[in-house]
């Protein structure tokens, strides 16, 4: 169809009405009628990564819908006030957050996001797109007045910049971290006290001693906050974002008020975007690593001890919230019992692939010469 | 915009002559001009993994423009006669094929689909969208009257079926193996016969003792084959598909001929048709490989020298290739690049995570309880 073609607001009988009553143009020259959304984001403008989700939903929408379907991105509000609370109020028809930053509200918001211990970015996705998970993650947001869909994804994170080195587990007791989500939980077990401090603060934060250590995301974002001045350990893997997925939410009431067609293309768009922003870290991150640690960047993997001591206080956390949350039950249990197949067959194939892979790497013989 | 609506083929003039003229009812009635699109599939209807790939575009195509554009899904024809020659004779507008495949035509068609010892899925995704690749390729493929999108992935593959155990480099020698694409070129000088037979035809080839061997895809495809009864030893990695993106090719006066808001759906559609696939893949896979290995699959790695050697001769043919052909050779190298930094930034966040999944996996720590 030709986007400018004029549209006639009336079945055949209003037709004939306004024939007989003389055809009034005004209403007939007017330009299809378009549905603009607004979209809340949490994540700062600066980072076209974990930002550019949005960006990129409300391009595909757009194009895709000849321009009957815009979404415009809301400028960076109040820090403090949570991009739900935006969409409450009606401000916006959606947002896009990182879930897990919301588990003062339910622990069950941290299942659509990140998970100590849970799932990579393949696992997430097949269990989302295929598993059942975006159904079962609608069963519990739908009572929150939200419909939910999968909004990107930022592969394992890395675990974050210290100031000092973690050689054992008891040098995490009495440490300032900026850290959100059930992983903050894991961490105070390990006697850490945590600070869910934005990401435009958290250099600051360091600088001042006011923490002595953030996670925030992986390379290519880290670059751009620009912590290695202040804290040079860089930290792997982000146990408690194996992978993140940030999610679209959407207001019920507006989802429902649009045509099967919209909210066909709406969720055919989140898919799209979601494959952009995993390609996007995947792209970027290898050459944000290179330049970090050659301005200085102490890499280092957490110790053995250190994983173990996370990974049993992350399964105490979640036997209580298993007992005390019935819908967070629910779901866990679907992630989890995904996860352990989803591991069970990735030792086959694939690891076995990216193991020779890797020794190539390492040997040098990956390079291309001549 | 409620797709119902009747829709006024005419700018304002026209209106007003219709009109003046009074008012044609007939033309008024007609639906919305559609565009309807036949696709030709490589794969059989059988597997609604691979062949799903092109479903999934058809419905979100379809669904997202209001059944404006559609895209009818061919049956599958006569299997010695490429999609490509379909859609060269203009009895299709797209095809979706392994364009490894076709290799024949010119080695450069591989470097879209499969390449031995090349990406992961995520890493060639992230070299497809956000790498330049999808550009790039787009500059042979032009060459070939044809538009390409990448349609989906299978993730790492299998490194298939054989009737008997192989220990070492020698044992290939004069085996006689289904392969197709690059994979094949290597196998030859590992000392391989090798028969490109289609899917169809493989467990007949594999019975009647006219092949030894033979690589399909993974797991959840494999068991529909049903493989397993004639040819128990079920190996990997499938080296010569760390990851196979199938394309979907365009014939270009179609593809320039489709509005600029159906071309952008179209892109669209066929991102989202790849986050599926490969979702669908990780979802089944895992229960699949149980069922095998439950009904007697004797599961085995190749062994590491095997593996070496068939690194060896795959550098030794894209060396000539480089050598011989300058569009293989820009694509290739730029494949290759990425790969190197792909392997080497996997090696921190990614790898470690996932190896420490497996680590609980194997030890039971994984499994839901209670």
């Amino acid at each position: 169809m030709d986007r400018r073609s004029f549209i006639l607001k009336a079945g055949t009988a209003g037709i004939g009405a306004a024939a007989s009553a003389g055809l009034a143009a005004p209403a007939l020259a007017q330009p299809a009628k378009t549905t603009v959304w607004r979209l809340a984001s949490a994540f700062p403008e600066t980072l076209d990564t974990i930002h550019g989700g949005a960006v990129d939903l409300a391009r595909f929408v757009s194009e895709a819908s000849g321009g009957e379907f815009t979404i415009e991105i809301l400028p960076q509000g109040d820090p403090a006030k949570s991009v739900l609370d935006v969409v409450a109020a009606g401000e916006a028809e959606l947002c896009h957050t990182a879930p897990q930053d919301h588990v003062n509200r339910d622990a069950t918001f941290a299942l659509a996001g990140a998970v100590p211990f849970m799932l990579n970015a393949r696992g997430l996705q097949a269990w989302l797109y295929q598993g059942g998970g975006i159904d079962k993650l609608n069963g519990f947001f739908s009572r929150q007045g939200l419909v939910y869909l999968p909004g990107g994804n930022t592969g394992t994170q890395m675990g974050g910049w210290f100031r000092r080195e973690m050689t054992a587990t008891q040098d995490f007791r009495g440490l300032k971290m900026r850290i959100t989500g059930l992983g903050a939980d894991v961490m105070r077990r390990l006697g850490v006290e945590t600070l869910p401090i934005p990401g435009a603060g958290i250099k600051a934060a360091l600088q001042g001693g006011s923490i002595d250590a953030a996670e925030w995301i992986g390379p290519a974002d880290d670059e751009v906050l620009g912590l290695l001045s202040v804290a040079p350990y860089y930290y792997y893997p982000g146990w408690w974002e194996g992978s993140l997925a940030p999610a679209f939410l959407i207001s019920k009431p507006a989802h429902e008020a649009l045509s099967p067609v919209h909210r066909s293309l709406l969720a055919t768009a989140a898919r799209a975007a979601s494959v952009e922003m995993l390609a996007k870290y995947d792209a970027r991150n290898p050459a944000a690593l290179r330049r970090l640690v050659e301005a200085g960047a102490e890499l280092r993997p957490f110790p053995q001890d250190i994983l173990n001591a996370a990974f049993d206080a992350a399964q105490a956390i979640y036997a209580e919230l298993r007992g005390a949350n019935a819908p967070f039950r629910e779901i866990y249990d679907s992630l989890a019992s995904f996860r352990n197949e989803t591991f069970l067959y990735a030792q086959v194939a694939e690891y076995t692939f990216d193991t020779f892979m890797m020794i190539k790497q390492r040997e040098g013989a990956l390079t291309v010469k001549g």
